[in-house]
């Protein structure tokens, strides 16, 4: 068995889902990647981060199979923070490319807006060296501050990496599934209150509740293949690493992605990257070698990041405005591409890219996922 | 690549570690592993349940990766409660099986002596369905005792449940990784507290912290093969099963497990089985078919599964004895199997056995997984 491919996908609009459990986003996302799909699954991942922490709930493979309803299917939760979703996506794909399963089904699913948002708060922090770094009372948006500021002292104005997230918003406009699904000024980006400084609130993700999946089979004939997926760690101290401004794991990852895919940073035609902060959405650009160091803020202004750009980044949103429900947010990156690849984008749709790249990561770039899509002709 | 094998193991005493943390454990079971296997690894696969409700640390994969000092290593953590360290050597053979891992480490580490007795039972009940079990004040080992009444009600008398546990610490005497390295009469079980009406306080397994660490590769020539290996799920609810005696998920990840390495119960020649409770010790048992329904409490009672005997089970004294970390004793089972195949078990080394089998399980059996080891001639 040679190919993979992703076979179909469903996604829940990313909100505050108040009338919402888990289990019921879970089963939304779950039963439209089944009926988009048309095959039987003989295996569930799922990607979730906060489970255990804000709803008190372990085991969810088993929890959520049960909610779907479908009696003994094969369940393994995956967990690494905000690249939970991603990397359910990784395994998923060995579980099929080893002849383990048939076919898979990959649900990204988080709830956040049952709890306060110090709660959400700390679960971030969660995702870093807790002892070292939430200790000392530095959040993740914190650590993301220092690496902003450092961009800020050597490359970039303020103005340059807010274009970031108001491009973003600008990819989100009337997606259905976004969760700020409308176009936002640099104006009024830049005149949002400090989130943590030099980071303004307007250029982070929010808090939001999503489920998305995916479901990956043997690719006969045409469709989209996942091509090429890796995993890198690195420290997640900034301390420790080489250069604080080069997100070495993304790197490292994508490499390894692309090597698979037979593919080189030349070759992609769009990506999805993991813009939870501005500051991350341009490094990402940069780790994945789609940009220079210090450069993807050019990209990002001069519009070649635009749908209708030479190469598009975060065609529904992005974490920025599609939202980012952490544990999900890997599954949305790779049903996004999907949606491209397979030419069912509508508004969104972008013209002539044959390979896909989403960067999905935990923490800011501890743990790092990188998956590459690429259409196939039957 | 046919075959996948297990080649090098680490263990590390199950006690109450007060002067080790979650990651010291870790790393001592990771580098006796990697020591006794004598290959580098490429990707590292996590079993933790509880990091992110006990330590507060998610992003484990990561985290865990960066405290053994192997620089960007690919790491995923995997968690189904007290499955999870079964479930990660799942995942492992997937990833070498597809080719995308040349040699895997797979850890099970928890630490659990840091938080209070009713933290555990909290913890505990997160693997069953929490909105629907602990709301109502039922605990695990309340769960438990249900079962364990209608067993009692239907097959055997309290006393020979009870064997259950006083054959694990028979087994578990003199072995340097066991909690409980000593002998525990009937009669000093049977006068234990209650902890769960009819479940005595020495029928259960206790609480303590522990890592056990396997290194998966392909297998050329002679040694240990990771023959088979499943997972299945089942409702948590016992009141949705349809026989709450019988671990149908259990049932059903053995008869895979055994399908895919080419044998039939009548061919194990030991097991190792989840003996959170002398109860689901013995349900174990007969889900993986190696005893009738009711009848696993014989094999018990007249010594066929003693060291020397037909069938030996928990040959270091399984969960009672050996110890109970949650998401390492997956691991701990598999690494047990091997060393009894390999023929590496010392004092507790069982005869002629050529296929082992190990259960671990997540909540009761909600989550089940089935490890299938088999010794091959080079």
């Amino acid at each position: 068995m040679s190919r993979v491919g992703v076979v179909g996908v469903g996604l829940v609009k990313v909100k505050e889902h108040w009338g919402e459990s888990l289990e019921s986003l879970f089963t939304q996302a779950a039963l439209k990647a089944l009926e988009d799909a048309g095959v039987e699954v003989d295996k569930l991942y799922v990607g979730n981060m906060c489970g255990p922490v804000m709803q008190n709930q372990l085991n969810l493979g088993a929890h959520l199979a049960q909610a779907l309803g479908i009696h003994g299917l094969p369940a393994i939760r995956v967990e690494a923070g905000s690249a939970s979703g991603g990397l359910a996506v990784h395994e998923a794909y060995q579980a099929v490319k080893s002849g383990k399963s048939k076919a898979a089904l990959v649900v990204g699913v988080e709830k956040m807006s049952d709890v306060l948002p110090e709660e959400v708060s700390s679960a971030l922090s969660m995702e870093e060296d807790y002892e070292y770094t939430a200790y000392t009372g530095v959040t993740k948006s914190g650590v993301a501050a220092m690496v902003h500021r450092m961009y800020l002292d050597s490359y970039a104005t303020a103005e340059d990496v807010c274009m970031m997230a108001v491009k973003s918003h600008e990819h989100a406009e009337g997606c259905s599934h976004a969760q700020y699904p409308f176009r936002m000024s640099l104006e009024r980006a830049m005149a949002s209150p400090m989130e943590a400084d030099p980071i303004h609130m307007m250029e982070c993700s929010g808090v939001g509740d999503g489920a998305a999946a995916v479901v990956l089979a043997p690719l006969e004939g045409g469709g989209v293949e996942l091509a090429g997926t890796a995993v890198s760690t690195d420290y997640s101290s900034l301390a420790q690493r080489k250069d604080p401004l080069f997100l070495e794991s993304a790197a490292s990852a994508a490499r390894k992605a692309y090597e698979e895919a037979g593919v080189g940073p030349s070759d992609v035609g769009l990506a999805e990257v993991h813009d939870d902060f501005t500051i991350t959405g341009l490094l990402s650009i940069e780790a994945l070698g789609l940009a220079g160091k210090g450069e993807a803020w050019r990209m990002v202004v001069d519009g070649e990041v635009d749908l209708g750009g030479r190469l598009p980044v975060n065609t529904f949103g992005g974490l920025k405005a599609r939202g980012n429900p952490l544990g999900a947010t890997g599954v949305y990156q790779v049903a996004e591409l999907y949606l491209q690849l397979s030419g069912s984008a509508g508004d969104h749709q972008v013209d002539k890219a044959d390979v896909g790249v989403a960067l999905n990561m935990g923490g800011l770039g501890s743990t790092s996922v990188v998956n590459v899509l690429r259409r196939v002709e039957a």
